[in-house]
């Protein structure tokens, strides 16, 4: 049986993409939902604000692509060009659309006089279906071009969610049907922070062979087996690994991911830390709001990241009380009262520091978890013993949070050492990373759940 | 006279980027140094790593551009196709180049056996021109395809970057010259902080006209006059604007772009800080380094974002002594000495507290300056008379280092309310550059020059 998948064109327009000066971000997240949609983007293309341009690349995309979609020139200036240049392929004038004429003139009911180029900027090509834009003034318009559906969006990616949200994704989903593509999709993405692509992806070999049935291999009268594949996605700091599996019954392919899930758990222990969209910053922080705990941060060479990341949620001060930037010795000392001696004799990168900071810490801000960072960022500092890329993380604990665990070492539930000889940017990003893993471990063992991922991450407590 | 004004296709290969799982960097960053060459990037196509989707991109791109940079595809695995789509459509074969080979095998002196797959990523097309490769294995090369040359680099921003700087930016300047385009780009970016892009363009309003030499206007027979163009760029918060002037000869692009300097840094005043390449953030901690004056943070809304920001740059430790994030109002009684009465009259949210913030933090941790910010940065926590977007900030200065200025208000330089209703990110990151921005201006006074902006930024003083 041949499937008709259906490959798409994405078009984004606007002189300055092709001069450089913002980075085109549209395309990529149209890719990602088409993607999950099943639908695969073939062609990317950007051209300028130009007329003839924009009627060489539509002309193009239609006639090598099954979908296109567009973003860009449907504001109100003379550069917007796309409703002029899609109404002329299509044979048609542009018309202003009338239901995106009443929402404006409802929403500034007269406080605005509309002028000539606020109309300009809700017009369509006449008899094009609209799917309107809650977030926005500029119609979304689908048009059909030698039989191939062109749907064109504003810029904004604050718009193009709106509309992807209000009405596109599913119309995506009902042309992919319509292509007669009536494969149907099941994915999960596998979240894994701690180990590198290259050992993620060595821990996965094999789990798709032995996974596939034997009876539906043997049996080559019967339905063909689901399609699964794993791909990995490398986000800095963390790794994705997506399971897809596809088959024309919904059904089937749902069991078929259900059943392959418990091995990648496995495979990916203690790895994994959750299936689904919620990165590892977004889960501790939600969880920390969740479990009623209180927490601060003691940093050195991250500099504020951490505190910045946990108070980048909204209501994150249910949970954050505060932190102490200690860049320097003194305050190290002065603010977290770590002992001038320990300094001397370990220096300010050492696990013995880091200890100290993180006591410190979360007796003086009297919070539940306190974590403390001391480490070298680079490019300069590093020594032989210490180089750049060297890290030392502590956890420290109320008794009353983690009990005997806790209180067996003096109040502290882990600490970790990192040595990745990286670029600056990215020892900083990696060591709040870690931070906030420490934390999430923490909040599993509070929990009690199952402790493999919690005593890896934290180094077996100390 | 016509100009051969060069136009550029930038083809981007990847499976990665159809799939929408990241965002391309690279042609932005190629066609904004295309751009500052003079090179008018035309289109930007992306494929995925198929080779007829390739061929077809490189064959479409040399037929309605003059210059084709192609980037990716040129790894070491079987996916990696960008050499072998390319040597098929010069009719030549691939071959290892031996200088790449050299410079691999001296650099890992037999520790690694170099196998069939990374001699895969050494090779080029038989007779290209190879520009080398500084920061990695693959060369970039440039073959001509219907004699327009296409230069094919690798993925990596590092590895392009690398290139760039150390051949490619040169040899581009060459095909330009060769192409018959022979004028030349004088231009200058002016920096502005603290207006909206409307306000700034209204400002730059006639600039160019009044500046045109009216002699030059007169004499139809003399040479043409210089053309001069303003761009506008959104860098949120900042907003740059792009003084470029053209002319065959660059003593005369160069004159008008000095006598021009002058009217826009007037009409610009007192919003423009810097003329250049360095942002705010990289200005103000560099020259807080250079003159040796000691920094503090006292944080609550920005929950750390202001010690991250000054803590990327290398060698900040040199002036940053550290920060207390204050994210409770207990915190901010504890670690800086707010008293409970401010708290309780005035709101964590108001002048008086932002004051005694800096003013606890500076005496804390003995520094020169200190600054504060406390604010609303929503969605929740706003009310009629504190919207979300209400924001203070306050600059606490030692009386050593501004003089009579800093104690006539009692240690206070300047205080700041900001007012804007936009999203939590945007309000944190607008909130960090204006700390910075007062620091920047503190920086002016105490090293006596003209006060013009740094008076504007901080208010006139408290």
């Amino acid at each position: 049986m041949v499937r008709l998948a259906v490959r798409a064109e994405i078009l984004t327009i606007g002189d300055e993409l092709c001069r450089g000066e913002i980075i085109d971000t549209n395309r990529s997240w149209l890719a990602a939902r088409l993607w999950d949609l099943g639908i695969t983007t073939r062609w990317m293309t950007s051209c300028n604000d130009d007329e003839q341009d924009i009627a060489e690349a539509m002309s193009r995309a239609v006639a090598r692509a099954d979908l296109v979609i567009c973003s860009g020139g449907l504001g109100p200036t003379e550069d917007d060009l796309t409703v002029d240049v899609a109404s002329r392929l299509a044979g048609v004038d542009p018309v202003v659309d009338d239901p995106a004429r009443q929402r404006w003139e409802a929403r500034f009911q007269g406080l605005i006089q509309m002028n000539e180029l606020q109309l300009r900027q809700l017009r369509v090509p006449r008899g094009a279906r609209v799917h309107g834009n809650p977030a926005g003034a500029a119609p979304c318009f689908e048009i059909e071009l030698s039989g191939v559906p062109l749907i064109c969006l504003p810029g904004f990616p604050r718009e193009i969610h709106g509309i992807y949200e209000g009405a596109l994704g599913a119309r995506l989903a009902e042309l992919r049907a319509a292509r007669g593509d009536d494969e149907q999709i099941a994915r999960r993405i596998f979240r894994v922070f701690g180990r590198g692509e290259s050992q993620i992806s060595q821990a996965c070999r094999g789990l798709i062979d032995e996974a596939a049935s034997p009876l539906a291999r043997a049996s080559s009268a019967g339905p063909s087996p689901p399609r699964v594949s794993i791909h990995y996605q490398v986000k800095f700091p963390e790794v994705l690994v997506k399971l897809v599996v596809r088959d024309r019954d919904a059904g089937v392919a749902a069991a078929r991911l259900d059943a392959l899930h418990a091995g990648m758990r496995e495979r990916l222990a203690p790895f994994l830390y959750a299936v689904g969209d919620e990165n590892l910053i977004d889960r501790t922080v939600r969880r920390l709001i969740e479990s009623k705990r209180t927490v601060a941060t003691a940093e050195s060479c991250t500099g504020g990241m951490i505190g910045e990341l946990i108070t980048a949620m909204p209501g994150s001060s249910a949970s954050y009380r505060g932190g102490a930037i200690v860049y320097s010795n003194a305050e190290k000392v002065r603010q977290l009262g770590v002992a001038q001696d320990t300094l001397d004799r370990h220096g300010a990168v050492s696990e013995e520091t880091a200890i100290e900071m993180a006591r410190g810490a979360r007796e003086r801000f009297g919070v539940d978890l306190a974590v403390s960072v001391s480490g070298i960022a680079g490019p300069d500092g590093g020594t032989p013993e210490k180089p750049v890329g060297t890290v030392w993380i502590a956890l420290a604990a109320s008794p009353e949070m983690i009990g005997a665990r806790a209180t067996a070492h003096a109040g502290i539930l882990g600490t970790r050492k990192l040595a990745w000889p990286g670029a600056r940017d990215q020892i900083r990003i990696l060591s709040s990373w870690w931070s906030l893993a420490m934390i999430d471990a923490a909040l599993d063992l509070a929990g009690g759940e199952d402790p493999t991922r919690a005593n890896w991450v934290l180094g077996g407590g100390k």
